[in-house]
């Protein structure tokens, strides 16, 4: 049975700052909450309308589907809703390929980078203090349980760049074209906001300017989606490790 | 003015049973509406709270923030709402590259692939039967104008290909590595559902079986997402264009 406290405090982890206080989200659905329970990351309670995961008894709730939809965020909740504490953030390791988000606010285009940099073996983002909480349910959501393997810290990022001793590389219109830049297997890629792209305080720390050049003969063409920019700036930089 | 009965209209382009019964769809905001007047698409109707539009007087009708607000399918609507004519669509360009997609659900997708689509100068988008409809509000939000640009047309997928000449590419877990892989400058190229990827029936008709390489050692990885592995072709198919 969920408790009248249990719904209070579920809700009030849709908002970030209760999140912070606290240290604790929530994971939606089986395939999710698998992958969770299958982490580092340390289960806090899990409610479920079905005997299926594998996880002390004292943190397992059984509930109704009626009282499952009650504490669900979602319009067609499945099977199950847990919360989960946030870890520690770890350092980030300054070795290789590092992805930086520049003020990123959108759930969605965060847990698909999110979702990228674990295909394409970044371990560490870097994201700004203003882009989207990554424990946000929205994000979660999105990740695929990639969220479990990819560390993700929330930093100044003037400050954490300003210190890097490697290269920085962003994406603008007139940038070094990205097909045929030297592109080696290190260094910060910086993406930028949806609407504002990369802040002028952040390009300043820039020491090489990429463009993904545009085929289309429409020179209207608005700018590629972050998420998908993350992509193909990820997939260049891969492409060239591979022997051919 | 608004009237009960343009309420009732507009309202009703929601669904897209009466978007093709009217032959009539919904943009929002000053930055869509703009590139669909600047385009070929004929106005049927320009709802606007300032007078910032040229299009025929009679066309336009100014209202006030709060019937703009009865109107919009937006939490914050932008300054006007306009419904356009569903133009015909035309024969698909048999030359060159071209986008197939197989049952793409999600409105955010198919709008990111349009955009994709117009970014890497692909003419032409063919969509299956059950694939979203690219008038549906969301997705004509998510393309940013681009729809504009890109000829898309919605076909029984099976039969197009089945009577296409050239070669089909699909992009699988077990396929040749596409960053190593030979691509021409034309073909069609299929993109998947985003639960179940590319059909049994449509896989028949691949005669190129691609792979995305999965950098990260997470074994665990799901598939990318739909509208990333899209730009991730475009990007490895038009890169070979390009003389370095």
């Amino acid at each position: 049975m969920v408790t009248k406290q249990d719904i209070k405090l579920i809700k009030s982890l849709n908002q970030k700052k209760h999140r912070q206080q606290l240290g604790l989200f929530t994971v939606e659905g089986i395939k999710g909450i698998t992958e969770f329970l299958d982490s580092d990351f340390k289960l806090h309670k899990l409610y479920a309308t079905k005997q299926i995961f594998s996880a002390p008894e004292h943190q397992i709730v059984e509930i109704s589907e009626n009282e499952l939809r009650k504490i669900s965020a979602l319009k067609n909740p499945n099977t199950a809703l847990a919360v989960f504490e946030i870890p520690k953030s770890k350092s980030v390791n300054l070795d290789g390929l590092i992805v930086a988000l520049d003020d990123v606010r959108d759930p969605g285009n965060l847990g698909t980078i999110i979702r990228l940099c674990d295909w394409y073996g970044v371990t560490d983002l870097v994201c700004s203090l203003n882009t989207v909480d990554c424990y946000n349910s929205k994000v979660v959501q999105a990740t695929m349980g990639s969220l479990t393997r990819v560390n993700i810290v929330y930093k100044d990022l003037s400050k954490f760049m300003t210190n890097y001793k490697g290269e920085v590389y962003g994406t603008y219109m007139d940038g070094e074209n990205i097909y045929s830049a030297d592109l080696p297997n290190e260094g910060i890629i910086v993406l930028g906001n949806e609407a504002n792209g990369i802040s002028d305080a952040i390009t300043t720390l820039v020491n090489r300017r990429l463009t993904i050049p545009q085929f289309g003969k429409g020179k209207d063409t608005e700018s590629l989606n972050v998420a998908n920019a993350t992509a193909i700036a990820l997939s260049e930089f891969r492409r060239r490790t591979i022997e051919m």
